[in-house]
């Protein structure tokens, strides 16, 4: 047998990840530590995933705009748990047109505080609220364990930043956002089933009153953190003043909210659905979803590949042609490496016997299909796979979520997966074990799986894990 | 008669540019010398920009990609005459992380070095060429006069970067995505008619053997620069060593090429069309394309508004309601600002005929229209004027070209618009003396207005101006 071209998961996760990453031709290493080059397969991901993001944005009544790159240093100071948060991750500019500045720049590593600064200007009224503001953009995070697409030192996010007249209001917009554009993109595009709930004090964004999260599990158990939405309160208001006059005519300080995605997601995506072939890519995110493959370098082979693309096009799917020469055998695993759903492979004497052969990437199954019918085929089979691919990552979750009593039990039930239990067991020093052991709480919870509106609320429960 | 609430263009054509980019909420200064906040209504423009010219550039087979915002300084000291071209605008990352870097860090000013870098890692053989490969990226440039979306020290654009294996194929594939991406964007959708031609030495990228420019003529006849493509030759692939095997298994450096379209496109776009009430927003490129005014606070009338916008977004127009309370006239005035294409106003006795008022943002002419018949109406107003603005900006543009023989006949016709005279009366000395005057040769034509392939053809013609 053939050395496998990837390391199996069982044997090392990370150096699996590491080789899919590399062998899918997602993303290469920049030159700078910790930076990434995202090539055109991995980009064509990030496009579907900005795609379907940004058109729920947009539904949610969110509007697009483009702030600054560079940040005065003196802006971060202003809010005091922010900058403390963020000082030793910021890259700085001190030179620039020849000369030493003299206030230093920041590099954003997120953008409160000059979205604050303008919202001051623009919100006077409380007929100019809310204001909902979003931003695509790269932002800086000097990270000392980069890890392609998972933690890079620079990345691709949405910021959505808004004001509000009121705590309910603000709460409400996040609540929505986090379930409705988030939550709901991750479970119907990616395919990734998460649990939603809200950080501890410990794990909350710098300056916030309450952080919001959905928590996948990968394939080895541990957790990613796939969007987090937060409450920030009255603190970058008090800082930045930003303020309206209500109906009445007095001036209040307005609620404020912040709200990301990143390319991290791109590894989620990786982790979730993988396996030791490869990536496995959830049709509506693919960006080939089939690939027709000609088993022989014959011209009416050829044709009937070049036909079954324009018709599989026709009807939407994002079909490729695959009719170059060289080992079959290869051409075959590098399309299982990077994850398309569909293969569709034509000889000779498929072509004689008016068939085509079909594999799905998920089940590794194989059939034999009329060509006449492969399009309607395909279509059923990209609508199966997308269903299938999140049930079964539903099922690895709950299969591998242990309901415990005791910090103990917890430690043994986050070796392989993720670990529930009452958050009074765990808030205080029993956070404190879990960290010593690199275990913690990813979020909070209600007993029956919904999202608290505060680590206040009395009988929440823990869910905690190792994470990425 | 009311204060005109821009300044007049004969006035002082950039005070009213300043006016109209804050009156219409376009844009912010940023916090940080020559950086700009991109507001929503700004922001939309340039996303329907960025479709435009992302479709066109996947059509010509490039594929998107991201490479790192920071770069090695020492990366741009590999081609000489591009760090030198380059290095008074740098900003320079120095401290990151908490400590002070061992080698500085260049925030990119453009990214040819870090591709070809990666280029030269990617390309091995005759089979992996052409590659070609695009990104939508900001980049920076300290800018000492800055101007929104003119000249701003951060900017948002796509740039190309491709590597072949002649220089045929490179001019080739640079040109055509000068002409069939940027040119074609320019005219179908900004409605911006330009000079396509090539730079002379002076103006040239730095690196570059050969410069296209597309330059389009202002209101006030002064230049913009508005596209670019460069073949930069084997000057990067001999600095990054882009090398690949040719048919015969020597070895070859790879010719290279890059191109780029950017914000300063917007500010192009209000200058070649806005006029003495504000922005024209030509059609295609236009958020909002429809604004159905209720001109009384009436719920009948806004339900009829309602309907009528329904019925409009049914046929892909872009239409807004406008049922806000307040002056009627101020509303106007705030849409005509915007340049709306189409303001369609309505109030109880146009209701009680069956009709309503069509007003035109280009020719200001209003016309009633049947209830009825309206979207249709709009439809067709709204392809007849994007052909006007077209063609009144190519009127604008022949009209303010002077062709002269001599450099004081071009220094006089430069003040009002556009000289066009032999290159060989501007080669040299003729070109210091258009400097003195602010003039620079914007591009070089054949005699038939045809793009040469270097400034070696005999018989060319030089374009100048005046330009931002």
């Amino acid at each position: 047998m053939a050395e496998p071209i990837l390391t199996p998961q069982a044997e090392d996760f990370p150096k699996w990840y590491q080789d899919v990453v590399a062998k899918a031709e997602m993303a290469d290493n920049g030159p700078v530590r910790g930076t990434m080059v995202i090539r055109p397969y991995g980009y064509a991901i990030w496009e579907r995933i900005q795609s379907a993001v940004d058109s729920r944005i947009k539904a949610a009544g969110a509007k697009n705009v483009y702030f600054p790159l560079f940040i005065p240093e003196s802006y971060l100071k202003r809010e005091a748990e922010h900058v403390e948060g963020f000082s030793p991750e910021l890259a700085i500019v001190t030179v620039a047109g020849g000369e030493e500045l003299a206030e230093p720049i920041v590099v954003r590593p997120t953008s409160e505080t000059v979205f604050g600064e303008y919202m001051a200007k623009w919100v006077q009224s409380h007929r100019d609220l809310p204001l909902l503001l979003n931003q695509w953009a790269n932002v800086v995070r000097w990270e000392m364990r980069p890890r392609l697409f998972l933690r890079t030192t620079e990345f691709l996010w949405q910021e959505g930043h808004c004001a509000h007249a009121s705590y309910e209001d603000a709460s409400a917009y996040a609540t929505k956002i986090h379930l409705e554009v988030y939550n709901d993109f991750l479970e119907k595009v990616l395919a990734v089933p998460t649990y939603v709930g809200i950080k501890p004090k410990s794990e909350r964004f710098a300056g916030a009153i309450n952080s919001m999260s959905c928590e996948a599990m990968m394939k080895d158990g541990k957790a990613l953190q796939m969007a987090t939405s937060h409450e920030l309160g009255t603190n970058f208001a008090k800082a930045f003043n930003i303020s309206f006059q209500n109906e009445s005519g007095v001036s209040e300080l307005c609620h404020t909210t912040s709200w990301g995605i990143s390319t991290r997601t791109i590894g989620g995506l990786i982790m979730a659905h993988g396996d030791d072939k490869g990536l496995v890519v959830p049709p509506i995110v693919a960006p080939i979803q089939v690939v027709v493959m000609a088993v022989r370098d014959d011209e009416s082979v050829h044709q009937a590949c070049r036909d079954l693309v324009a018709r599989l096009l026709e009807v939407g799917i994002r079909a490729e042609l695959d009719i170059a020469t060289g080992s079959f055998g290869r051409r075959a695993t590098d399309w299982e490496i990077k994850g398309v759903p569909l293969r569709i492979e034509l000889g000779p004497r498929d072509l004689a016997n008016g068939e085509v052969t079909v594999a799905r990437r998920d089940t590794n199954e194989k059939a034999q299909v009329p060509l006449t019918t492969t399009v309607a085929h395909a279509q059923i089979l990209l609508e199966d796979m997308q269903r299938l691919l999140y049930s079964a990552a539903v099922s690895h979750r709950d299969n591998n979520t242990h309901d415990v009593s005791t910090i103990e039990e917890a430690i043994t039930a986050a070796q392989t997966g993720f670990a529930r239990l009452a958050w009074e067991t765990v808030d205080g020093a029993g956070e404190a074990a879990l960290k010593k052991e690199a275990i913690t709480v990813r979020c909070l919870q209600r007993r029956d799986g919904s999202m608290p509106l505060s680590d206040q609320e009395s009988d929440l429960v823990a869910i905690v894990a190792k994470s990425y």
